[in-house]
């Protein structure tokens, strides 16, 4: 039997039309380093959305679902881009300008870039990579910055302003399919190539939708928003998307993204809420404890892309901003689960709620996966690898494998479920704690083994600095744990005494029988453990191991 | 260029899972009119619904889209009945029992309903219809009532709880398409025959998606809902399902409607929100005039399926219950507008945007249709017939046309809008100002008048108790308004005087020349002007029409 609903597709032409009308008032500030913000209302970016599409097909004869990248800001030139080039059937390409030289450059190929809309301050940047872009025939340029750069560059170079000036500024949308493609983003893993998630136009409203539930962000048009999270990364958690939704006023940091400013704009501003990674956080408390700065309006912040210290939480606690842990990836678009606690929980309960990775929605389904493949329960006890499904998921990566290591079934279940690669619990109210990542658990036996849990508590041990557990091979057990420690000055080794310790907190079947006192853990570029460097010392016989 | 998203399907499975779960501790609280009210969780709904589609596949073998029609008030029985049906892949039919027999009896036999799950209480309204509804094989009685009066019926009767007894509360529900219907309910106009509407399980989906949003109804699992608005009118606004999305608590009245039941249940059970029509809550205000309660818990109510006269709002302010308007109908699912004033609005203002019919989400396009076919500006100005468009809003009937009298293209745009047979305005900020219904408007020569304007300007003289306006043929203009006046007990008619009373606020050109002293205004059975009557005696001569 069919249902006799219509047949209305749900597409980012809708937000766009949405906002720009019925939220026409509401505006987009972006800082601007000096003087007076600049401001445009969504009216604004409607009109002008359609005079960049306009220039897009007219002046650089972009067609059918070719790629228009961007490596850019957060400002409002950058949410025109978000809109237009969407809705009028092609492909936005945000790149990440953190990434290294190489990864950019293969990206722009992988994806064949036909344009690319840069920030005047991201020239430097984007110059001396364009003899290697092949696909790029043309490059936008919008705010200051020297174009001096691009001379002899061999590409086509506009200026943004000047492509928009005098185009119409409406343009005739075409009905899209929302399953149709409407973004892109790259994610770059410590090893492989990077890996393509394309968001469809369906994914995108739908996770519009879900930002906009009280759930989530749980904004309206009472709010100004503080998006700090890049433009770059994950669609800035989608937020500029949902903001057309219900109208949320956007406050845009542009580059100037150092603790200084930030505070500065927003004591002037007084943005409601504001979205960003941990280390921003950490940087602002500290500027704001140097230079004491009016946040009274800041009410609620999100928290993503890395667990957040309670005591970070605590220390904005203080100054009256509700912090909000959410989880998320590339992958997931990226809300996956929010932290608010649930209704009735007593306070002190509620730090533990806060703390959690957070809770699942309706639209994202999730199951834990063990060492065998089983199906957990949500005991908030039981470890398994996250596994989730969902309409905002990805079901697998552009061009399909990446990269010679790369097997799709590490990423995808058979059953079509994304593997996380992040290893937790889930409680019986759908709360989501990680533990570990899968790719560093000790599968020991048939059972798991955090090496989280056992880096933690040994370093709660008074002589400990830092620790790194890390898997090796084992002949009874398939894998077992390596502890590798870092003494504090002056302390001495004795491994009997370390796993006494650790033996008050952790069971007698996961205590480590490797010991190997290091100088210092290897890092990452970004100050992550590098546990695959301590794997392969271990395997090379450069490690002194004690073993009992 | 195809996005790499999952293809996860939006469907009331899916909202039965998270809402069991997730928000298992959440409650639906049914009230019994003595003792302690019934309560039952989510999780046990959950439970509960597997083992009613475990009963109504095994023993009543329903199959595929088969139709299970529900004759019951609101209770927690009913909230499974929504969830169990539609996720074994049968369609839920919701009865209105306030319907005429005659209605009732035509809708189930269109329909094909081969079971009628029913309350009790409701069973003197059924047994005298079963022998004429020739599709119904089966009757499932829930609740206390009388269970005699179905002796001989003709159907075989059972008990709900000995159906649900000793059934596995586990039920391996089908993956369904989106698309495929969910549920139905049919609509009654005043002429025609009911016209059936479809939900699919993405409209069902997505619709609970916007009223959790904060542009709708906005609530969280802190919040408990009273549901006064029947489950059988347009899915009790689709509260029962968008309640499983947010774990949202549920307050259920059953067949206690009355004002001094309600007004007990919201004292002792403390509801923070609650729904229902203008009528109940004059009842409700009536009441607490008399017998004044405590209902400080209760926050925001939302009013719909009539406007809502300013007085009742401003008497609920006095409480401290904010009242919220919105706007919908069957075909609409049915959230159309909510009429939350918009951000930075003067409290001088807010009244005036409180009172309108709302703002539009993105989920609903809205146009307006002038005399002519053109459409109009959104000036709050302009005034024409609302449409719309939207992925929970009907583009057909069950069945294609229904009755003679019904033509497709007097309900559907020749592009799938909804003709909503409302004359209204639209404001820049996408404000929705309803001033009369299409077929009640004066179509004189290419312009509308609005009927309820002109009788809202004649019933503020003194001497005017009521007045209607009907149009009438003109030879010259196509139609212009004929005033039928009810004069006050001792005033006297002076045409003249009334005209120039009118003049002082209507255009010239929209001046009545036809005018008639009538005795009372003919009304139909909910108490509504009926101006086909009026129309059909001027037809007739048997009205004494001076015309000057």
């Amino acid at each position: 039997m069919l249902s006799t609903m219509q047949d209305v597709p749900l597409t980012v032409t809708r937000l766009l039309k949405h906002g720009s009308t019925v939220h026409g008032t509401s505006q987009i500030t972006t800082w601007t380093g000096e003087g007076e913000p600049h401001r445009r209302s969504f009216a604004e970016i409607g009109e002008r959305s359609a005079q960049l599409a306009h220039a897009l097909r007219d002046d650089l004869g972009v067609t059918g679902d070719q790629r228009v990248a961007t490596l850019m800001w957060n400002n409002a030139e950058h949410v025109e881009a978000y809109f237009a080039v969407p809705a009028m059937g092609a492909v936005l390409h945000t790149l990440n300008l953190r990434l290294p030289a190489d990864q950019l450059v293969w990206i722009v190929k992988h994806a064949a870039d036909r344009v690319i809309i840069v920030n005047g301050s991201l020239l430097p940047l984007l110059a001396p990579l364009l003899p290697q872009l092949s696909p790029v025939e043309h490059v936008v340029v919008s705010g200051p910055g020297d174009r001096s750069v691009l001379d002899g560059a061999g590409v086509q170079v506009h200026e943004y302003e000047e492509l928009l000036a005098g185009k119409p500024t409406a343009y005739d949308w075409p009905e899209l399919d929302e399953r149709q493609a409407a973004a892109m983003c790259y994610t770059s893993g410590t090893t492989g190539d990077p890996k393509g998630v394309v968001y469809s136009h369906r994914s995108i409203y739908l996770h519009s939708m879900q930002v906009s539930t009280t759930q989530s962000m749980g904004l309206t048009d009472e709010d100004i928003a503080l998006i700090v999270v890049p433009q770059f990364h994950v669609n800035a958690w989608g937020l500029p998307h949902a903001v057309f939704m219900t109208g949320v006023n956007m406050l845009m940091p542009d580059r100037f993204l150092q603790p200084a400013p930030l505070a500065e704009m927003i004591e002037s501003e007084r943005p409601t809420y504001a979205a960003a990674v941990p280390t921003i956080w950490q940087g602002l408390l500290a500027e704001l404890t140097a230079n004491p700065r009016n946040i009274e309006s800041l009410a609620q912040v999100t928290i993503g892309g890395a667990a957040c210290p309670s005591s970070l939480m605590e220390a904005y606690d203080k100054f009256g901003v509700r912090v909000c842990h959410a989880w998320g990836m590339t992958e997931t678009s990226p809300l996956g689960t929010v932290a608010r606690p649930p209704a009735g929980v007593s306070e002190a309960d509620e730090l533990g709620y806060r703390l959690t990775q957070g809770r699942f929605p309706a639209g994202v389904e999730a199951r834990l996966t063990g060492p065998t493949g089983e199906h957990l329960p949500w005991d908030g006890e039981s470890a398994g690898e996250l596994e989730v499904r969902g309409p905002w998921i990805a079901g697998a990566y552009y061009g399909g494998a990446a990269g010679e290591d790369f097997r799709p079934e590490d990423k995808f279940s058979e059953d079509g479920w994304l593997k996380t690669g992040d290893v937790g619990t889930i409680s019986p109210d759908g709360y989501l704690r990680l533990t570990d990542r899968a790719k560093d658990v000790i599968k020991s036996g048939g059972e798991w083994i955090s090496s989280v849990e056992l880096e933690n508590a040994l370093m709660a041990h008074p002589g400990v600095a830092e620790a790194a557990v890390v898997a090796v091979p084992d002949e009874k057990w398939g894998e077992r744990p390596l502890a590798t420690v870092v003494l504090k000055e002056g302390a001495t080794a004795d491994f009997e005494v370390l796993r006494d310790f650790l033996g008050e907190k952790i069971a007698k079947w996961q205590l480590p029988e490797r010991w190997s006192i290091i100088p210092t853990v290897p890092k990452t570029s970004v100050g992550k453990f590098d546990k695959k460097v301590i794997r392969r010392q271990y395997a090379d016989g450069e490690l002194d191991v004690k073993k009992f």
